[in-house]
């Protein structure tokens, strides 16, 4: 689509602070951003426009990145909260997720992304059952995600871990598949080495769930006499960069390792709040140089897939973490929750708004009482903003949601009586 | 008004936990619930509707109560983030604050009201300056406000409390004042004594900020020897009930004081987070049987004004504060958001949804994709539920925002102009 949207605020986002924001039009050609300006026609070659949308002095941004979440598990929203963590995983998690199927996980998928959409979010990062599958989703919305691989001790294979890995590099530009596995704590030395085996073999980044809860770190320890970062560096899985998951209990040698062998840390408060695991040290993070990305983790431990929500708490938590109110300001929530995602997720062509890059871009209601008045339209993003200002959300050039409406190929009403009918068929 | 809400989802919140959800109707006459049921008409005599509304299986419930609020503070939205506490308050907000002036602050409250209606907000409980030209904004918009008076040495006395006192009370049916001050550190002896003086002339419950930070509380102890709660205490406050916004660091005794005197603890998590105060023992309230009830704060500290974030908040803070990920249920929070406000704010007959009392009522949005699928909608809303989910809100029978339209009689553009003028006018 060539869209042409005029009487724009932009973010572009182009630096790690100290943002501008332009006034002025936004180009988008096919898939990719063609034009950022003043709107005096940079070519002799007039468009033709099959949209022109006048954005009454709102704001357009780059699309935030989910930077880890497990989207399927939508069936499973509140369906088992205020529990102990052992007890919602053993006894109320894995026995539904063991009764699902290639089939069931479609519609749930939709669900997701389609409440990804609602919170201005254009890519997910996700470790999930059925890689293939899920990309097949992803495609058939037009929306965009990376996948890693979720192999642990309780199904799959190195050799699987392979062959999804290849075919999803191969479905769509919209869909890609990075080298992961669960976590230290479910996974045999015999498949981590496997694990790294592979990551050095495609030149993979590997991201894994990392040191979420004490009790994972002291039982590595005990296991191994080291932590779970240092454990899987010693294994070789980070010559090419990679990642842990939530990143709460790292020490200062595993820090270390983030930063020398430029990893990211993904930060998922909500859900390390709600299932009691802790804080994390984002100040420490940001004060090391570490990348840090934010993720929702899914929706059975958070239970929302907003954006606003992580972004909220990632910065506010800090301070509360630290008892310093000046700590890990607004400015650098907003980079880690978009270009700090895109970086950890492979995405460098979706991290910002700029000519080439793809069109990955959202719009945000600044007329409402919430985003008033414009004292500073970062910090009413950070602390004030919420899914009810994302007026519209394009990935690659199409408009996938727009006041309120979805254009994803499916009726709302179906997604969600198929994800009923998913939960309640099980026993 | 009288209107008839049919095909409704009806939570009434009648009990503190073991909610029901009612399939059926609910009718409106003039400023109250007449009728939940299922629609067989209960009276000979056929109403005249105003209108009928068909809820489409969606769900009615109670409004939130925001119990604590400084409503006009809109102007410092997003003015003076990511700073220390002290200069925040000291030489970024007083100076602001300086310059209010009562004609200044009406518009400031509008778009404060706006912003509840958003959120499903139907009665706040705020201190601010000018009592009664507040209490008129809320009059002219048909939102419920009770007030509490904010004396400190820096402006007010103990007749001026009192002399708005008595006008708030008698303005209206949607408005009333409680007595208060600000805070045992900006109020003198004298001053506090005056205070327990009207709250026992007027048998008033009394209201202050009551140990928000520690450092508060440890200048309190070397002051008198004792904690806030206890000095307040001792000078006669809560022979009629009353409460403290805050109350981060109580400790034992003031709890047991909270406690004998029928006293609400009154929690602002967003603020505390944010302002880096600390997190709030809402587990030992609930476990203790404490009255709890939520604060957004004013929108200088939070930034946003909505009770679906301070919801989630209040639930998940207790949880990782106590690592337990079993405390503090979505049960409780919804009680503590709607009924237990009430309560603190002496609105008994807001408290709930039942035949005779006030219609401050909201619909929420199911058909959303953060709502789905049901298995639970008591869960889906506390830890999942959003501003976007609020389709209406009424007050005392009347709708006053309804799918994002406001009926207050402002255009909003109005109010976000006026607002703007109000801070850029300021040196």
């Amino acid at each position: 689509m060539n869209i042409r949207f005029y009487n724009a605020k932009i973010l572009t986002l182009d630096k790690e602070e100290n943002f501008e924001i332009i006034q002025g039009e936004l180009w988008v050609k096919g898939d990719s951003i063609y034009y950022i300006g003043d709107g005096v026609a940079p070519e002799a070659e007039p468009i033709a426009w099959e949209r022109e949308i006048d954005v009454e002095g709102n704001l357009l941004m780059p699309g935030f990145k989910n930077a880890h979440t497990h989207t399927a598990m939508t069936f499973l929203r509140s369906f088992a909260d205020d529990l102990p963590l052992q007890e919602w995983l053993y006894n109320r998690v894995f026995p539904k997720e063991g009764q699902l199927t290639e089939e069931s996980i479609y519609y749930l998928n939709v669900l997701g992304i389609m409440e990804y959409l609602t919170s201005g979010i254009t890519s997910n990062f996700d470790m999930y059952f059925y890689p293939p599958k899920n990309a097949q989703v992803s495609i058939d919305c037009g929306f965009r995600t990376v996948q890693v691989s979720g192999l642990n001790n309780f199904g799959g294979s190195i050799e699987i871990v392979e062959e999804n890995y290849n075919i999803v590099n191969e479905m769509s530009d919209l869909t890609s598949m990075l080298i992961g596995f669960h976590a230290e704590y479910t996974t045999s030395l015999e498949l981590m080495e496997g694990i790294a085996g592979l990551a050095q073999k495609y030149k993979s980044p590997v991201f894994m769930h990392n040191s979420e809860t004490a009790l994972e770190v002291k039982e590595c320890i005990d296991r191994w006499g080291m932590t779970p970062t240092q454990i899987t560096d010693k294994l070789g899985m980070y010559e090419y960069g990679g990642g842990g998951y939530h990143c709460v209990y790292l020490d200062d040698k595993d820090m270390e390792i983030f930063k020398n062998k430029n990893m990211t840390a993904v930060t998922c408060p909500a859900s390390n709040l709600k299932l009691a695991s802790g804080i994390a040290p984002i100040k420490k993070f940001v004060d090391m140089g570490i990348n840090v990305a934010i993720g929702t983790d899914g929706p059975a431990s958070n239970n929302a897939l907003d954006m606003f929500r992580e972004m909220y708490l990632c910065s506010t938590l800090a301070k509360v973490r630290e008892m310093d109110a000046e700590c890990v300001a607004a400015e650098k929530i907003l980079y880690m929750a978009t270009t700090g995602g895109a970086k950890a997720m492979g995405l460098e062509d979706c991290d910002r708004l700029a000519p080439g890059k793809k069109a990955d871009i959202i719009m945000l209601d600044l007329m409402q009482p919430n985003m008033q008045p414009e004292n500073n339209i970062v910090k009413n993003i950070v602390y004030s903003g919420s899914k009810q200002n994302v007026t519209m959300t394009m990935v690659n050039g199409k408009i996938l949601y727009e006041n309120q409406k979805f254009n994803i190929g499916f009726d709302p009403k179906d997604v969600y009586r198929e994800a009923t009918r998913v939960i309640r068929a099980m026993e």
